[in-house]
Order: C-alpha cells, then structure tokens, then sequence
C-alpha cells in the first residue's frame, strides 16, 4: 500500500482559528483511494518550519499533499519552502501568469501587484491550475515522493483535487478503489449498534461508526477485489442484525430518505412543532425541491398559538399541559387537517435547560404523527442539552414518519 | 514566549474519518495563555510513528500536549510509546486502578479486564486523575519540555484541560494571560471588513478575521500589559471603523443579541417564512427561555398557506409572485397581526437550485420587518448554494430589526 501525509501551512492552523477540515477530508479521500494516509503536520507561517517538514515528509511517504501558502502575501512561504528544500529555485511562469491575470479580468478588475508573486514556482514543478481563484498549485517529484501543493481554502482545494490530484495520482499510482458502503440508523446509541451487529467474522472488511447527531453510521470498507455478490451479502447481513433503526443504505439524510418517499407515493406533510422550534421544518425545507410534498409548518411556542393556528382545545392545555400526549396528538391531527396534507407530524416538550418538573422532567417529548388513518404517538426521554434534545425529538417524529412508510 | 506542539494519536484522525477539533481547541487555549503553538501532528495507531514524534516533539517545545491513545484496547499505545522513548517503562499504579475500579462502580457495573491495562503508567510520570472517564492522562518532564497526555474523546480531553492540564502549566510557567476582545457582524464580506478597517495601527494588538457563517467576527488580541483604557479605545476605534455591520462587542450570536433587546424592552416577536423554511425559528426558539418573547412561526411554503394562515392577498400572489416586494410585506404584517406582537418577521424568495427565473434569479429574496409604526423591506440578491442563500436570508431579517432596535 502507498503511503500518504498531508501538510498544512498557516498560523490560522496553529493558533486554532480554524480546525484543519482540509486534512481530513484529503485524508478520507486517499484512504478510499487505497493510500495509507500515516500521518497530519501542521505548521505556521515559519520558513524554518516548513522547509523541515518538507524534507521528512519527503523521506517518509510516496505522496504528499500541502495545503495553504500559496497566497500573494509575505506569510505565504509554501513555493519558497520547497524551492530551499529541494533546491530548485523559484521560476516565473508566464502562463501562470497569465491565468491570474485572466481570473481577475473575469470579475472586471485589475490585478494586484502582490499577486505576481503567485507566478513564481519553483524550479522542473509541474504547475497545477486552479480554475476556482487565483492560486495555482504545483507538484514536484522528489526521490520518493510526488508532492502536491494545492490552496487552503477548502473549495478552491477540493475542486483541484478532483480536477488536478487525483488524474496525478493516477499516473503515478495503480490504484485499485476500495469500495464503501454506509449503513445509516438513527435512535440508537454506537454501544447498543455495537451489541446488536455482534462479533464482526469478516475479516477482509472493515468495519468502523460514525456520529453524525442525529444519525449514526456504519461504514463498511471492502477490498478492491471484493466481489458484488460478496458486498451485498456482507452488508445484508449487517443490515440484517441492525434491524429497525436502520434507514438507508448509501441513501441520504433521514430527513431526504422520508422526503424521497412521501413524494414517490404522490403525498404531501406538514409540520407543528414546539419544543423543536422549526427545527423540523428546516429539516425538510434545506431539501432542494422539497416544495414538491412539503406544504407548511407551523412553530407554535406559545399555548394561544397552538389554539389559533392547530385548534387544539384550550381543555387539553389545561387538563394535560402543552407537554402530553393529547396535545401532541391534537397538534398533529390540526396541522394535517388544516394544511390539507397526507402527513402531519407534531413535537411537544421540554427542551431545557429551565422549565423541568418532578413529574416531566427536562427531556420529555411527546411527538405524533397523523396519517389518513391513524396517530402514532411517542413520549421520549432524552438526556443533554438544549440542542440535542432539540435534534434528537426532530429526528425521532420524522423517524417515526419512516418506519410507517417503511412498515418497520 | 515559550513554546508548544499538539500531538494527535489515532487511526480514525489520520484516515479522516473523524476531523481533528481537539487540536484547534486546545491551541486557542494555548495561545489565549500566551503559548506560541508551533506544530500540530498526528500519527496513526503505530508504535514507531509515536516514538519518533514524541522524540522529536520533546526537543523542539517547552510544552507538548498528547489527546488519545490512553483507552484499554491493544491499539492505545500512548504510554508504551512514552516509557520506550524516555526509557521509563510502565508501572503499575494502584491509586489509577481504584479510581477506573470505582468509575464502574458508579455506573453499577464490573471493569472488564482489559481497563487494567490503563492503571499501567510510565515510571516518574505524574498521573492527571480523570473524573469524566476512565482513562487516566499523566505528565513527564523531559530536559525541555513538559509533556501532558490526555484522553481524545472531546469532553473528557476540555474538562481534563481545565482541571489537571491548565493548575500543571500555572506551575511551570509564569503565565499572563492575553486578552482577547470580539467583534460581531453580520452582512459583510471579510474584504469589505479589511478595506473599513484600513491600514491598522496598533502594533501591540494582534487582528484576526473569522467566518462563521452568516457571522464575521474580528479579535482583537492585546498584550497582558495592555490597560483597560488603551484595550476600551481601540475597540472603540474599530468598533466606528466598522459601522453599522457590527452587532455586538463579546456579544453572543446575532439572534441572541436581538433576542435580549426585544426581551429587555418586554417586547415579542413572530416570524413567517417561506424560502428561509424555519431557519429563523430555529435560530431563536435554540436560545435557552427564548418562549419569553419569542411566540409563534409560521413556515409557509405552499402559497395557499401563505393566504390561509397569514392573510395574503391572493391577487398580490397573482400580479406580483410569491417572491415580492408586496407578499413580503404582507407576511411580516400578517404574522404580526395574528400572533399579537411587537414584531413581525418574514422572508420569501428563490433559495435554489431550481425556480430561478431571468427576472428573478436563484438568491432572489425578499425581507420585511412589521413594526408597531411601519414595514421595513430590503431586496437581496445572494449568490452561492440553497445553503447559504437560507442562511444570509434569515441574517439579514434579523439584522434589519437589530439595526432598527439599535437605531442603526
């Protein structure tokens, strides 16, 4: 297996202005791509630093990849780094040049004259062309290793790399895809998924779990040579042991995967929340489309609201509280009604941090989903804040919508 | 300015699957303390890349702090790696096994037989107790550097700074803290920020710029001798050079900010959404009592929903569209007049990918504010993905009741 680092520049890095998402995300990108990715380094804006980095990386991997530096500012050093590193001093490349210059005349202005600086590469690198900003990348091959230096700004060095890196890699490397398969579940906790997938007999496949609040994934990783058959009898049976929490196999977002399956039917939903605020119809309205089967919400904070806008009886408010079952359920029988919508989907609760009594603590839920024939209803007690009370009693109505729609 | 480097061990870092927050976290501390953070790395679950970057790290920093590695399981290697590098080998502590023993018992349950192995620590080494979890951290001191290792998972790793890692460093060194100061605002690029800003002449206080979207905050960072009164005039310098984009001074979150002065003032507000989808509602119903002047939403995406339960007209949906001038206006007074409050808030507009039109494109919004005296209204024209295009959107309706409670 080829060996992988990754290297980022800049004091916004190590001061920890910003997380290093670059790093992770290249790194999820070669591990697919069948590298072993053995090791991160981050470091300022430091020549010392960096042409010191350069060098060991350099020693250590068949592939490095470095992002940031490569700015028309005195703090970005990356091309002079390796031009000290590996001697092989800074060029002008009118080509570069004028790419900038064209980047700039695209939006109607003229270019800075720091920016010429960006032209500069060093000495035999193969230039690396950016069609997203200013910075062009480049690449050198050391004795060992292929080394890539692509910008930092996450957009600029995704697009490169699909569009620059990875036909590099190609070149160089015979690479053979692992392939992924992601198994999506929500409501369940990685202990309790742990126990119920069991002793895992596989052993060409890796298995590893992920959290996503409020999803949780398993990710299965087979070899190249894994055959189709054996992929989809592996991921059965996982499937199998994990049962109803289970929602989607390399699928969407839980809130996507009901969306697509209200709309294949030709249905529509609408929501009335309190505890989750609107939360739930975010959900659903970040959806492109989602117009086509979602109609309206409506957040009812206050009890009046939940009298004028759903109708539920001022008796139940009183009687109950806004926190019980029968509003819950009168909650999602007015939204549905008065939307005109297949589904109406309800949450009431304490969402905390205030507001907890002996009898309902801070965590109870109630939610309920209407349907042309019935009303299911769940009180859920969840631990933690604010916010995952919040996203865990949204995940759970819209949940409860799926497994109804999936007769789970 | 003594130095420092974050060590990172972990598979599950150098193969992407999770992102490395605990680096950034603990350098902001650092550098908050008056460290200069000069190198992050992480290696993966293999003994000789520990070896080799505790080695190195020990010569280069006064202060290195280690996250992960610490947990049962044979992959944990941090403490063998430590006792073979500074040739102290492992120890058996009897005080850490009694505190994992009792973690367990807390939980009314038995320690498997592995967690032993955590009570296993390096010769001379301090133990770091920790009340979070089960694995102990512990600290060595080398010729230069101070080493501190810590748990990885996030909470135990912040809470363990606190309490073990933060009383170890006051002991070693003589620190001042630096003072930080925060500037909000919304509704503005960085670049425009820069060019308001000009040429900045403090040369004793370190300016930053950060984007959390639909948020850019400038930091102020002044030396631990700087005065109240010189830290009050330069933020005050700042705070002019900004203008109206500033919302805040240490502040919390934009709605938060609008959320106190509408509560303060024993004011309320409603909001009615179309293409934001209960973003807004979200964003204030996540604050923590916000049911005190926050009382109801309405997220009407369908235009039927947006006449039944706001009352607008639908010869202005027919000669105007949903996205206008008139329907905005008339969704911000509508929600106003059926929720009964101060203010109204609402948008409609073109989030994308599709809809868009030669006359309204994607990013096409509308904004109105209802007020007890008048209707503020603003057209924007966002660029970028459905993401952001929401989320500027419900910026920019809240900033404008901000800008009208501040007078602005």
């Amino acid at each position: 297996m080829p060996t992988a680092e990754i290297l980022s520049q800049g004091d916004e890095v190590v001061t920890g202005q910003v997380a290093d998402t670059n790093a992770a995300w290249l790194s999820t990108r070669l591990t697919d791509l069948g590298f072993s990715v053995m090791r991160h380094t981050s470091v300022g804006d430091r020549l010392d630093d960096l042409c010191d980095v350069l060098s060991a990386a350099a020693t250590r991997a068949d592939v490095c990849i470095g992002t940031g530096g490569l700015g028309p500012t005195q703090d970005d050093l990356t091309a002079e780094a390796v031009a000290q590193t590996f001697d092989r001093p800074l060029q002008f490349d009118p080509e570069a040049m004028n790419r900038i210059e064209g980047h700039y005349r695209r939006f109607g202005r003229e270019m800075p004259e720091v920016n010429r600086k960006q032209a500069w590469l060093p000495t035999g690198s193969h230039r690396l062309d950016n069609l997203w900003g200013t910075a062009p990348g480049f690449s050198i091959q050391t004795d060992r290793a292929v080394m890539m230096f692509v910008p930092g700004v996450p957009r600029e060095m995704r697009k490169m790399f699909d569009h620059a890196v990875l036909p590099l890699l190609r070149e160089h490397f015979d690479l053979k895809r692992t392939r992924l398969v992601t198994l999506k579940t929500t409501g369940i906790g990685e202990s309790n998924l742990q126990e119920r997938i069991g002793a895992f007999a596989y052993d060409d496949v890796t298995l590893s779990f992920r959290t996503h609040l409020p999803e949780n994934h398993i990710k299965l990783r087979f070899a190249p040579e894994a055959s189709a058959a054996y992929i989809e009898r592996v991921t059965h049976d996982i499937a199998d042991r994990i049962g109803s929490p289970l929602f989607g196999i390399d699928s969407g977002t839980l809130a996507e995967v009901v969306g697509e399956a209200v709309q294949a039917r030709g249905e529509t939903l609408a929501t009335a929340e309190s505890c989750t605020g609107g939360r739930i119809a975010s959900m659903f309205t970040a959806i492109p489309g989602s117009s086509a089967w979602f109609t309206e919400g409506a957040v009812t904070y206050a009890n009046q609201a939940k009298t004028r806008v759903l109708g539920v009886e001022t008796s139940a408010l009183e009687k109950h509280g806004a926190v019980s079952e029968s509003v819950a359920r009168q909650m999602a029988v007015g939204i549905r009604t008065r939307a005109d919508t297949t589904y109406g989907l309800a949450t009431t609760g304490i969402a905390g941090p205030g507001g907890g009594t002996e009898e309902k603590p801070v965590g109870t839920v109630h939610i309920a989903v209407a349907t042309p024939t019935d009303v299911l209803h769940r009180r859920l007690s969840l631990g933690g804040d604010r916010t995952r009370i919040q996203t865990l009693s949204a995940a759970a109505v819209i949940d409860t919508l799926r497994r109804h729609l999936q007769n789970r």
